[in-house]
């Protein structure tokens, strides 16, 4: 690593933060976000300005005038002043032998103007004459909900978690945590670095392989400044655990878009899809993938088969969730003689087929029975089941009760992943209805998708991972 | 056509409905999805169970022992039998020289079985024979909300619409009607015909292509009695309107559940698509995709271009919106001389691009400024906008207000489509928000999708089919 692995450990799991140039006109964000820290540790502000005195006294934090009075050891410290200040912060940084410090400050090399780009070198130099830790410029900095770190003052924290986010982009590290958490993926450690100076998409890739706090990686990436570093690096990690690596800046148009975003080369996207499949990453395409793929490696029992079971629909829908599995590589095949005879001595309703898909229609009273065949079949290696959301208001919400119970025993029961697919045919209108079942299923340990879809290419991702290792592991 | 055009035409458009032995074990399903029938026409009942009376009398529908004593013409029969009563109640139909009979009973070819065969080829010749229009059996039959024919009691009636939708599946059908009237579309006619004894897709395709209510045509397909004709039929639709196909059982299994489900013979994929590409069919892979390209063909205008101008969102969320665009073959091109010219002089957010992707942050201030650039620049063929929907109780959801009036006036004012992408991170729990904002765009008619990758598929799919249709006009 380009810098002391403890002096980052230290930064990610702060015990004193202090927030400098933090103001009113942002509604004094990094310091109410970061509130929480005090939970924990210590809080502290640096501002110059009188007129900003009274919202940082109101908050209750304590404010110097200067970081050199700060007292005791600094851990972290974000920084979110103009940018013509930038150097001088950085160099106090130095002098208080700060861990590290995240520049939220931003109109660097992403500006594309000389005056960006030099002010950045200027940062660059400084900071790794220095070792400090520096994040950023142009970043929202360091999220860590156990210690209180946060970005964002809506965000969620006060535990810990398996999974590590690093990102390029600082929109997509707040959308990623706070989408992440709603789908019941626990966010341990996130990281926006935006411009990256001195630590970047190699470094924290080796980082957090070897961070043990870490057992699922994803990345939001636009470009590598060292793109054969990053691939060794990746090579390493993904024998040890998922990496899910979502690319900005695909297409010629995006990879323009990166330039001035993060001022990132992006580099060719068929190059770099060829990397990754070599390196065994998980690729995701956009933040709701990433979210669904995340998902599936936290709840769902690694799994190496492509065969589903797929029950709970009717007709024209178990085609449908037949067709999205196949699109995406998995196979929904026929079970097996002895299945196909059990089912066969009862299965009686009319026009419905039970040789995979189940059709279930509203015929749920064989449901246990069904669930135990499927988990007995060795063509199965993972068991769908279709549920459609119900408003509160809708009297036949309670006929869900029964489906979420069976298949809550079963999954505990059973080694194979059981999987819901959420199926509603106004989901934005049924919204409420889907974020409930979802949330109740979370709680049981059960993963649910809200289309086929989504279910049919996180699933076969995460299979497709599994398999990948176990022929690393069998190879080695 | 296989049977007499104008009879269809009655069927679909009935002044008399009879429904043929609704029960009280399903709720009077087809009685109560009727009674909206008795706005513009006349509803009965014909049920000789007296157990099943009661019911039918408090829900104030006239019955009869039988169809021989319904006065009048009878246009629409819906038949929900026992399937061995079903070629009985077909004599009566024909009897009565009644336009069309819809079967909801099922157990015929699809069951697989000498028996179920056996039925279908008798109810199969009585029709042929007589010239009965049958629907089915094993369906939901019609739909069409301003006679109020409908065929689940919670389906929107009392209007008219441009779009057709004929569906070999019966819960597809309801759901694609429920899932598009909730997008905006709306949907003038629907069919579902099960396995389509009298009438398959290749006839319904041709009735609804010379239908002159019908602007728009989609079909839910899972397999063709005559291939060729069907390819005929389309080849002279899609010069006349769009037609969008939505294919179930694409993969070797989707294509085994295609049978057990309705019958049908699934094909060759790869032919199928070689046969709708060249015949300018738009291809939808989910009743979601479905419903996203009619929301498009109906709400957009129609466009040949490929280029999008993207504004609304900040770094990260730029670059992802051009690499979704990107993915699916349309382009973010920077903007034209002249437009940067003029943005240049007053576009002051730091670290942001104005070369399109247009970072707009929460600087929304230029707004009708930048409308109107994009308006005039010749690069640009779509102007998107992503707009993060927030719920009731947000305090920054006043700011919703100020580019929904920007848009939907530069909409107004504009040759060129305005398209939102809703963005949030948490879609299901903001669903109320996602539902609420989408209900106010519709009503400016402005199309809006939930995801970055649902708006640039369906966006491109459009476009292509105008592009194909323009060089097929131009060559002829």
């Amino acid at each position: 690593m380009r810098v002391d692995r403890e002096r980052l450990d230290r930064a990610l799991n702060p015990k004193t933060v202090v927030v400098v140039g933090d103001a009113k006109a942002r509604n004094n964000r990094w310091l109410r976000s970061n509130k929480t820290v005090e939970a924990s540790g210590n809080l502290y502000s640096v501002q110059v300005d009188p007129n900003e005195l009274p919202e940082i006294e109101a908050l209750g934090v304590e404010n110097f005038s200067s970081l050199a009075d700060v007292p005791g050891d600094i851990d972290y410290v974000l920084v979110a002043v103009p940018r013509n200040v930038a150097p001088l912060i950085m160099r106090h940084c130095i002098e208080r032998e700060v861990a590290g410090a995240a520049f939220f400050t931003s109109g660097f090399a992403e500006t594309d103007t000389d005056e960006g780009r030099e002010l950045q070198a200027t940062l660059k130099t400084a900071a790794e004459e220095s070792g400090l830790v520096v994040i950023g410029p142009n970043c929202m900095g360091l999220y860590n909900p156990a210690a209180g770190v946060r970005f964002g003052p809506s965000q969620p924290a006060g535990f810990d978690g398996p999974v590590s986010f690093v990102s390029q982009s600082g929109a997509h590290a707040m959308d990623f945590i706070m989408g992440a958490h709603d789908a019941g993926v626990r966010i341990g450690k996130a990281v926006s670095f935006g411009n990256g100076i001195t630590l970047e998409n190699a470094d924290y890739l080796e980082y957090f392989a070897g961070d043990p706090g870490t057992e699922f990686l994803t990345m939001y990436v636009e470009g590598l400044q060292d793109g054969r570093r990053f691939f060794d690096e990746l090579r390493k990690a993904t024998r040890v655990k998922p990496v899910v690596l979502w690319k900005g800046g695909r297409s010629s148009d995006g990879s323009r878009a990166t330039r001035s975003h993060t001022a990132s080369l992006a580099g060719s996207t068929e190059v770099w899809n060829a990397l990754c499949r070599q390196a065994g990453a998980i690729q995701a395409d956009s933040l709701t993938e990433a979210v669904d793929i995340l998902k599936t490696l936290t709840l769902v029992p690694p799994f190496t088969g492509t065969g589903v079971g797929v029950m709970g629909g009717s007709g024209g829908q178990s085609v449908s969730m037949t067709d999205a599995f196949g699109d995406h590589g998995l196979a929904v095949p026929e079970l097996t003689e002895p299945s196909l005879a059990q089912l066969g001595e009862w299965f009686s309703l009319v026009g419905a087929s039970f040789r995979n898909p189940i059709d279930m229609g509203t015929n749920r009273t064989e449901l246990e029975q069904i669930l135990g065949i499927l988990d007995q079949d060795e063509n199965i290696d993972v068991i769908s089941m279709q549920l459609r959301p119900r408003p509160k208001d809708d009297p036949e919400r309670e006929q869900l009760d029964e489906p979420v119970a069976a298949l809550a025993a079963a999954n505990a029961r059973s080694s194979k992943p059981h999987i819901v697919l959420l199926h509603s045919p106004t989901p934005m209108a049924h919204g409420e209805a889907m974020h409930d079942l979802d949330q109740e299923l979370q709680a049981l340990g059960i993963a649910a998708y809200p289309s086929y879809d989504r279910a049919a290419r996180a699933l076969s991702k995460v299979s497709a991972y599994y398999r990948w290792r176990a022929e690393v592991d069998a190879g080695e």
